[in-house]
């Protein structure tokens, strides 16, 4: 059937906040903070402050475009491309993160799919065994396990979960 | 319960969605254009689009800041202050509209009930008898008849449907 541009930002809402609110039950008993590669309008950043409100929570993005009162503080925010911004974070953190939410799709599905192969392995060494990643667009290929979506999701919107083998 | 940014706009978009398809199926009987003031991202353009596929569509924002794929015709675009722009409208369309969308709200309460008491008379000038609004922010002095929401409806976003007697 047909979606309309509602009926797919209504999906993909949805399908987030249905896969990070499993992913926070998971790792409650995990120790680490929680990156957000892909501010956006930081809705989604809100959320997650709901959701780990005792957590450290970095934010990463090209440049700001949300509203100032949902910006997180200057030091929590890496401004930058992402193969820039990732490895400067590895450096400045280490490897610590217990969840990475990464939306980083476009419409333009090939450029997409080389950002996803590049920031996969810097996302993979920010990632603390055990913790878990979640993203709009797939990382097949560094030896996370993959995770089935929670039934609750819609299932008309594509979206991946994956856990790094402790 | 404390609803994050993104819990909100999961809100308003489903309260948005389910009265939209509610009101096509109300109107189906009933002639006439279908008007979408406020276009923003046009998402919910793009929705009555779908339900509306035989009839006449007319956007209303001050400016536009939806992707160019999703923009209407010149010719069926009213840009500029909703003051100016609606009775523009009239004069050119007349009494026409089966259906109404107005998604006017801003974080400003005083300025969103200002605005609401001004177009709402306009608003009716453009709408035949029978015809329906549906806004996000309360236009109860103009005569119109309450509509309570579809029990779908999530019920926690403030969202109003009105009817024009007949």
């Amino acid at each position: 059937m047909h979606m309309s541009e509602l009926d797919r930002m209504i999906a993909r809402l949805m399908t987030q906040r249905i896969c990070l609110d499993h992913a926070a039950r998971e790792l409650a008993a995990r120790e680490g903070s929680v990156l957000e590669v892909g501010l956006g309008k930081a809705r989604t950043f809100d959320h997650l402050r709901a959701l780990f409100p005792d957590r450290t929570l970095y934010a990463f993005d090209f440049e700001v475009h949300a509203p100032k009162r949902l910006v997180p503080p200057q030091a929590s925010l890496f401004l930058g491309d992402f193969r820039e911004t990732l490895p400067a974070a590895f450096d400045a953190l280490g490897c610590s993160a217990a969840l990475i939410h990464a939306d980083i799709g476009s419409r333009d599905r090939e450029a997409d799919a080389r950002l996803a192969a590049d920031v996969a392995p810097m996302l993979d060494a920010l990632l603390v065994p055990g913790g878990m990643v979640l993203t709009d667009r797939a990382m097949d290929d560094v030896g996370w396990q993959s995770v089935p979506l929670p039934d609750a999701a819609p299932g008309n919107w594509p979206y991946f979960m994956y856990r790094k083998t402790a």
